[in-house]
């Protein structure tokens, strides 16, 4: 096993691989390749992109910085030069990927969601914390936590500056399969994909409920629909078995409830990450289509002046911002990847436990999974288990 | 009993009471002054404002334009030369009244909700119902069907520009709640409001799903919640026995889903009923706090030019318009009171059945009812009986 | 010469007489017919409208609410039971009507602007300082200052919550004269109008800079232009003589600069005065197509918070609201008319002098005449002579 | 001198070399870095970045990914393998540098504005047009032509879906002086800067006004102004000699009207360049701080239905999009550079032109020029001169 120590003052860069080279690849490559432009960083080497076409990774490797490309990632594992794997893989991948990286003494990055299955996920974090004792960093990668205005309205929030909260207003709309023509896709299988929007979207709702709020659900009534049930397949209409669609009404530790809802269908909403948090003294909105906005109502000013402001979260006080440039010239939504690299290496470099931890990770699963099975359930309420782990948030 | 048709060409105006003077009772008495110098309408007079204070009736008649007040509402049912009833009055009298006033041969209208419980609200379709056989009108108040912005939605949405419609996000939010000392009314209480946000903006809600789509709720799956679960009364803290907040799920018999939440503590929101539709076609957004603005996306024009655009609903080819300004100068909240004035005066005069009818309000208070049902069974799924009465839309 | 004084308690309401019923008479009307329902102002009766079609006005004032008709204003002057004259008539008439209307005694409101030309104006404040000698009160029609949203810019402004004003940016947008085809009007020939978008909208834009900074212009730069020059007449081809768009800078006497553009033309824009105000401890902005709205930044808060927040004007502590609905029912275009009327009948209650005054109407003017100096002499800048009359603000 | 041609196939990269490292450097060299990640361009070394402090440059060349650093910008134009120069040092640098680079035969892109006197702009055009001769490439640092919304803004007018254009209204606000307190730099001095907010800023909206249109500026009437005329230097107040904000009108060759107005005191406008563009047909709205929106309004539809949409300008149809993300992630102000080098690549690979070319660049400062004649001469409109060279579009 190597020792993730030795990236010590005086020893080699950091050797980093990833695997997978499809949208997420080159998004965690761009921001690989651009994370030292903007901040002070450990020293690492973009070495190695792994994937399963020899050709196009070695094109995927050529044009996004990597100094390789392999198609085994057992092999890239193994290397001693590699102190980092990034995981882009396909969700039914991630488990036994991060698993063997882990017990290999590789820093682990693994995309959201941390698995398709709540198996698969317990088996990671039990990974990650047997690697943690031995000073291995794990890390899943909720990248809008690093959005610098949810970063900011998590500050605001813990801060008090809302006072306590009773509501959060959650959606996350797309449109990219109200097309009932569009074909059919490995994420649109429950083998490949685990769910659908539930998953891939929801997944980052509710991360962003529980880590706004440094709260933790604990119980969930839910519904997931499919509007297009059969789409068209090479040798013609094949099931879908995923949802289009899903709603949730969540019920917060600390008392707040929350509604979540995600949908791949909703006509003219592209990438809508809509955030709302109601506190009694303040209260917060964000839509990911406009990243760099954050609308803030403070309750305690006037009546007369009060109102949301609308904050342009490009000042050099507001989170990750003095890396990059004046106020006002505003950041694309790829750099909550290089924000998330930023700290993920800070985090090996300081040896400290990133965050979202596996445990996170997998707190987001057993919600998701408390959503589907009270759906099944015709919409009842399902508590969730006390969580073994606690998920609590490291601030 | 005096024949509604007695306002035929030659004979007098129709005579109008009016049964109440608070904020609703306002409203409706501002709509009544107004009609007249935007719409040709049937000749009519204010006649009678009614109310339990002499006092303050007589002076609120006098303000709002009324000829005479009267504390008696069953005296004014009883005179020859009243032709309207306008129930203004709170929740729990609406069937007493409009029971009475329909059995006496006035027409009626009522502000919604229709009634506080379901008993209710069935006696008084069959009191319209009975009515309805001689002529006798009668309608309930879901006034934003009337604003300009939403009667465009629902003209766009019948005539197919949007497809089939798969989603539809409703949402009511408002915070005149939010601060927990706010002391104890008969609205918080179960026995004089029936329920919280629910019956107060659900209804409206509610209304709109089933109106804008002319589909009807089969399934719910709600919760309710009240946040501050005592509020300071004359003699101490009393206990809040309604909701402050409640979330529904519900399927539309054309196989849509719906989503409705509503609030009265989400701090900084101060009328916002919102609501956005989402078809195969085309989408459509709306907030009421914006009231002249409707939003709407056709997905049929290439790509690159496609997105939501703002329509101030303020050309006299839309809805209720050439009645008022030139382009471009907006109208206010109240004249959804106005426009629904209208329209009763209008049916009146043609010999037609205004809608909403009470079928439809007692269609709202049905699916109300499921809501509240489901969440008391912790949000189990509640199929609503077949309606026994069509509500379906009359355009 | 009737006594103003006579409307005592114990004698008889005011009379009104209107003259004119197109756009603005019925804005007007509207106005006196709702005043009373929503503000404790003075008694008063909507008694004569007076037009040149005897037939159309006798119907309009039916609409309208005016007991009578008539088609010669100076009858109506005469009258005993005429106390005030609101003058809807075009504007080259409103010299010779308000002057008359003055010498007999009668409280006059005009329409903006206050007249076509200077030495008309010059004529009015003659006029009305004369009257105001002997207690007779009189106003010009900027409406919008009664928005409540611009009233409360001003008073935040006048409460020093921006410091020092530096800048202004004032422009007023529609597009009724985007279309070529679009007929010959007397809206568009320099002896009826006296001029183009400069009088008509320009005029309100001005008033707001004045108004707001309670401040005046001392020098001006302008440019005139005219896109279509030649417009469909019944005969054929008719020459356009007044300006579609302007643009202009203001020097004002307090050191502020101020850009003021208006156009007929610009496409897509209905009604869209704008305003944005920038100082040194603050910044407001405005934008009449959503006249409920303020937005205001306060630039001595944390600058991690800092940023325009959206003020909906509907609480009662804002100007004017607590006649109307509670928080969040927004009012529409047609009650700045309403509120103009409020204050000028407290006005002639209290004995005290409206504002704007008709020096404060000749003051716009005389900064219209400035910039059209300007555009005739290519953009070289004109002093505004030494104002003879004070039209600093008076509230 | 070396040849251009000498990036064959086969051949070598080409070497690149950056002046400058401050903010533009920074831009610049982020956007080399990036380039290729997103874009199929001829292969490329960041060589060399030059900087006068020579351990400060190195630490900037480590940074931002240049393999070397240099403090003499003349040794390095003379490298046989350096074959491009890109330019971010100051404005009064760029002739001397921009010169020589060119005519070592070096391709050139330079930071706009293209100099800060008409006489360097002049001389640079005219050592671009001999080096153009025998292929030698220059470009001036338009950068915002390149920010995906305003290129699809040109490709709309360029259709001819707005029609004629009559209006343009264009607008770049900023805050950063708005202190009064904010200290003294080389920006604030006539002699090092040229001018304040005018080439700085309102470069970038003249650059629009003329790209969007494909027209040019034949009149132009401005002021300028400085509201705060001193700032704290080290030794005590020094008087700011260039313009905080400037206001102009320009006439435009093919009959529209432009309004361009800058500050660098609009409190609360962090970077707020905002484009209006009206047509007989269509309009356009653009505001950068949101860059990723386009606000269309098309008027040759129904009238029902008009009105600006918000085109989120991120799908694979629009300028630039098919290198980045899927639809609805939105892009950062950065990536107008990163667009920039990508075009300015492809040209010199393809033996072409870039545009905006040094003549484009005098083009606008011929206009900033005419502003600051008219400003001196009270606003009198300054006719500009028949440009000696086209400046035409190019597309």
């Amino acid at each position: 096993m190597t020792s993730p120590q030795s990236n010590s003052p005086g020893t080699r860069p950091l050797g980093v691989a990833a695997i997978g080279y499809a949208f997420m690849g080159q998004a965690h490559s761009n921001a690989w390749r651009s994370v030292a432009n903007h901040f002070d960083v450990p020293a690492f080497e973009q070495k190695v992109l792994v994937g399963r076409d020899a050709g196009a990774v070695a094109a995927a490797a050529a044009k996004y910085g990597w100094s390789e490309s392999a198609t085994d990632w057992r092999e890239v594992i193994a290397r001693e030069d590699i102190d980092i794997i990034d995981i882009c893989a396909p969700g039914w991948l991630h488990a036994e990927i991060a698993t063997a990286a882990l017990a290999a003494g590789k820093h682990v990055l693994v995309e959201k969601p941390l698995a398709n299955s709540m198996a698969e996920s317990v088996s990671m974090v039990a990974a990650a914390q047997a690697a943690r004792e031995i000073g291995v960093r794990s890390m899943v990668g909720f990248n809008y936590r690093r959005i610098p205005a949810l970063a900011l309205a998590r500050k605001l929030i813990a801060d008090g500056e809302l006072g306590t909260v009773r509501q959060v207003r959650a959606s996350y709309l797309q449109d990219w399969l109200a097309d009932p023509e569009s074909p059919m896709t490995w994420r649109l299988r429950k083998e490949t994909a685990g769910s659908g929007a539930l998953g891939d979207i929801a997944s980052h709702a509710v991360d962003q409920v529980q880590h706004l709020l440094g709260d933790t659900v604990i119980a969930a009534s839910g519904k997931l629909h499919t509007f297009t049930t059969e789409r068209p397949g090479p040798d013609g209409p094949e099931p879908v078995t995923v949802d289009d669609a899903a709603w949730a009404t969540l019920e917060m530790a600390g008392g707040a409830v929350a509604s979540v809802d995600v949908s791949r269908v909703a006509l003219g909403q592209k990438n809508a990450l809509r955030v709302e948090v109601y506190g009694t003294n303040g209260a917060l909105t964000f839509n990911l289509e406009n990243p760099n906005e954050l609308f803030y109502l403070n309750a305690r000013e006037p009546i007369e002046v009060q109102g949301f402001r609308r904050i342009l979260v490009t000042e050099p006080v507001h989170p990750y911002i003095s890396g990059w440039w004046p106020q006002g010239h505003v950041l694309g939504w790829e750099h909550s990847f290089t924000h998330q690299i930023r700290d993920f290496l800070l985090n090996i470099a300081d040896g400290t436990d990133p965050s979202p931890s596996f445990e996170e990770g997998l707190g987001v699963q057993q919600v998701l999974a408390a959503i589907e099975d009270s759906s099944a359930a015709g919409g009842a309420t399902v508590t969730l288990a006390e969580p073994a782990i606690s998920t609590t948030r490291t601030s």
